[in-house]
């Protein structure tokens, strides 16, 4: 049998690729390779596609935000209409399940992701107009002017899809085009989505390059495109490694790159709360953990609690809870031996394995569920080897031998995405949380009371940020419309500019009549 | 006579600092050395300046925005009180004219940025509170939780005092507090600055290091100071290879930067425009190159224009009007050498001086009126060696053979803070504006049309940013307020917080009844 490589989609067309190797998905519940021979592409793709970008930039400024927006509704529509086709496939390259998650959750969120993206380009308040009458001077956050590279992760082949997922709909709600790298993990499921895309901007003024995708780099290739000069802003959403070795070209080149690349989501339980309902908390920890087989970037990797009578009962009902057989398949060998690495270094440094603590025997990828203890003054030590994020239904719990330990804990605390506190209802953590909020307040981007951090609503108040190495810089968020759009935007300043000459937000007449502007220094309809 | 040596401000107590050497600032107008002996900071200033300013990050949280706005308009009242000796002090040592500048335009402005800084406070809308009740998640534009480090530049010894100017008047409206490093240049205007400030804080709730000074650094630790953990974010505006050494050590961090670069400015006079009053254009051109002695950072420092019979009469007219006598003092010794660098460079390139080119003897630094040209193809040969931002008044034409290779000089130009395009009235120019500006538009902030760069208006729509290498990222102003505010801050999201722990901008309840807030997606001040 010939193998066929399969095309990349370049400038419109899906085009033979110019690639240096090749690759096959594997099923991650056997390990066996699944049947596509996906292409390696060399830099000439990519230096294609960067041109075709270039112009594409130039094209779209000229389209209207609200046939952008059909671009995007028609898009959702067509994934709904071929849903059956995403969901088997995705399941296939991902082994996540259909029912609950890649059917019932995930694709109506990516789909409800573009709706709302085209819902904040046809709205146009998101670019923050300002105009000054009597100077004359008008600006607003647009385009800018070179593709968005987008490299998704391996845990969500609809949500982060880098052909459909959220920074897909954002780059392009903002009016920039889209180069997709799909993960390796997923391509076919990547692949339909880009075929869907494109048939989707047939009959539209979109150029046909608005989106583009291609497989599979080598590393080398990566640092290049992100700090190339037709770059416009890179989104990845990936591993701490990969994700400061993309961050360092393009820091180098002055190009924006907008990272998720590590979190392990500290949670901290007051002893109010754990006396109250630890074991109702214990569940909803474990819970949490095996989300997505423990392959959330939320996952709570890091759980706080005292060293007291309670803490003991929670932990060792969290252990009875973790004694669960795994909940799934992890997304690949990279993230069983990534998984395996970080229990070893957390041995390694003192702590405890609980349970669970290997692989499990058999085909395919899994591994037990763990749980592993520290004292905090272990913890303390060596604060940097405990927050390495590792996939997987993995978690530690640091207990610390009194509440100024559990304040040293915290301030240990690298970025992180979330952070929750846990606290009694009665009032008798009040204090303790008074002190220990301020210093979770900048460690991550989202602060949780009596809720675990899994499960992210897709709604304009959502962050999905923080600080670094959380993200590149805390000023930002990859989830939740409109504001998820800013990152793939320049502002932009019109100064005397004549009026004819003026993008339309910008004329004195409300284009939409209802886009809200900053007037003379009063928001406004008008 | 013994030379007692400056304290610096820590922690709200003019302290002797622990210095590693000293300096003296220079008199540009005699090149003599001022009486002030101030010290070079040791590391062990800088981390007791971010020890306070880490404990004053959780006190100023505290303070309600109607405080810090008091404290902002106290002191641009404070600032108005001691006038005429500021202005005395910045004029000897900078050698910048006390009338226009100093006093009639720098310091009211100055005044008006802390007025403005204040209202933004009290206002509450630029923090972009959003609130989903449904979901009763809530986020909000916060403090960053360390200090924010200002390295103001040399020249504008007020309007961006690290002290006084615009960066520390949003960097304390966003709820942070500051560490100043005085610019060498001007020690005793900031000083005076800080001294004024430090009293302003007596009697308000605001910590007492939400205001700390020091003098200066050794090289190597700046870049170390920028990277600490207690730093909350930079901002840095002064010279390229500075501000690249700063980016490099702070994204290696993972630490934010606010950076303003480096600028040329390209003026791109269209043949139409040339042929209808190419005259007033060059007058405009001469009076906009030397204002402050061409020390702008908006100075136009390349003229695109085609070489045709008008483009040669424009040049002739340049010329001339370039012949005056130098319109003042360069800031001091390493301006005027980095001057005559950057025309060495240009005229090794292939430009050829028409006037000026050369330092002019006598005391103090001063260098003449310099008028270059090169024809567009030699530019795009090496088109970065004439990109150089270069203080003084200092102006290349680039003589462009056709509109084509107009167009190809546009498109070699490194991003800028301004651009600007002159066109006739007639529409003559249209077509070729059309061409140009799509180019044009992300290769800076703040696009002009018939009008130099040079005369910031500090209104809410002012972009003073683009992309690199003018600043570090293309989303952000550092001129204007509110929007210069969101340099310095974090998205913050509040997921299920109950509701006392909430800041009061995230409450149900409108704080001041007039706040913008965005509740269940649409745009409220209920």
């Amino acid at each position: 049998m010939v193998r066929i490589m399969q095309p990349v989609l370049i400038d419109g067309v899906w085009r033979e690729a110019r690639s240096v190797g090749t690759f096959q998905a594997v099923d991650p519940s056997t390990g066996a390779l699944l049947p596509g021979l996906f292409p390696i592409s060399s830099f000439e793709d990519v230096e294609a596609a960067l041109e075709a970008g270039g112009r594409a930039c130039k094209d779209l400024v000229q389209v209207s935000p609200d046939e952008i927006a059909s671009f995007l509704e028609r898009f959702a529509e067509s994934i709904q209409g071929r849903a059956e086709e995403l969901i088997d496939t995705a399941h296939r390259e991902t082994a996540l399940p259909k029912v609950p998650r890649l059917g019932t959750t995930e694709l109506p969120r990516t789909i409800d992701q573009l709706r709302q993206a085209a819902k904040a380009s046809r709205d146009r308040s998101w670019r923050r107009a300002a105009i000054d009458t009597k100077s004359n001077i008008r600006s607003i956050h647009g385009p800018l002017g070179g593709p968005i590279i987008i490299f998704g992760p391996n845990n969500f082949p609809f949500a982060f899809n880098s052909a459909a997922g959220g920074d897909m709909a954002a780059a392009i709600a903002a009016g920039n085009p889209v180069l997709a790298k799909s993960h390796p993990y997923h391509p076919t499921t990547t692949k339909l989505f880009a075929e869907i895309a494109r048939g989707c901007l047939e009959g539209l003024r979109l150029p046909p390059a608005t989106l583009q995708m291609i497989y599979h780099l080598k590393p080398e290739d990566g640092l290049r495109l992100v700090a190339h000069p037709l770059t416009g802003a890179t989104a990845f959403t990936g591993g701490r490694s990969s994700g400061m070795r993309l961050k360092e070209a393009a820091d180098r080149a002055g190009k924006p790159i907008s990272l998720e690349m590590s979190s392990v989501n500290p949670v901290f339980i007051l002893p109010g709360g754990l006396r109250e309902r630890g074991g109702a908390i214990a569940a909803e920890l474990s819970a949490s953990c095996a989300a997505g087989a423990g392959q959330f970037c939320t996952k709570p990797g890091l759980v706080v609690i005292l060293d007291d009578a309670d803490g003991r009962d929670f932990l060792a009902a969290s252990k009875r809870n973790f004694e669960a057989p795994p909940s799934g398949f992890l997304l690949g060998r990279s993230v069983l031996e990534s998984l395996q690495a970080s229990v070893s270094e957390m041995v390694r440094e003192g702590a405890e394995v609980l349970t669970g603590g290997k692989p499990v025997d058999g085909p395919g990828f899994q591994y037990e569920n763990t749980l592993l203890k520290i004292a905090g003054r272990a913890f303390l030590n060596h604060p940097g080897s405990f927050q390495h994020e590792a996939f997987g239904t993995v978690s530690l719990v640091v207990l610390a031998g009194t509440e100024e330990e559990m304040l040293r804990v915290a301030k240990a605390l690298e970025g992180s995405l979330s952070v929750c506190v846990y606290s009694d209802k009665a009032g008798a953590d009040d204090g303790l949380y008074l002190r220990l909020a301020p210093i979770l307040r900048t460690k991550a981007g989202r602060l949780l009371n009596d809720k675990m951090p899994t499960g992210l609503a897709v709604v304009p108040s959502m962050v999905h940020g923080g600080p670094f190495p959380a993200t590149g810089h805390p000023g930002f968020t990859s989830v939740g419309f409109p504001t998820s759009l800013l990152r793939f935007t320049a502002l932009q300043c019109y100064d005397n500019v004549r009026p004819d000459r003026l993008p339309p937000e910008l004329r004195d007449e409300n284009p939409t009549g209802k886009m809200w502007r900053l007037i003379d220094g009063e928001w406004t309809q008008k």
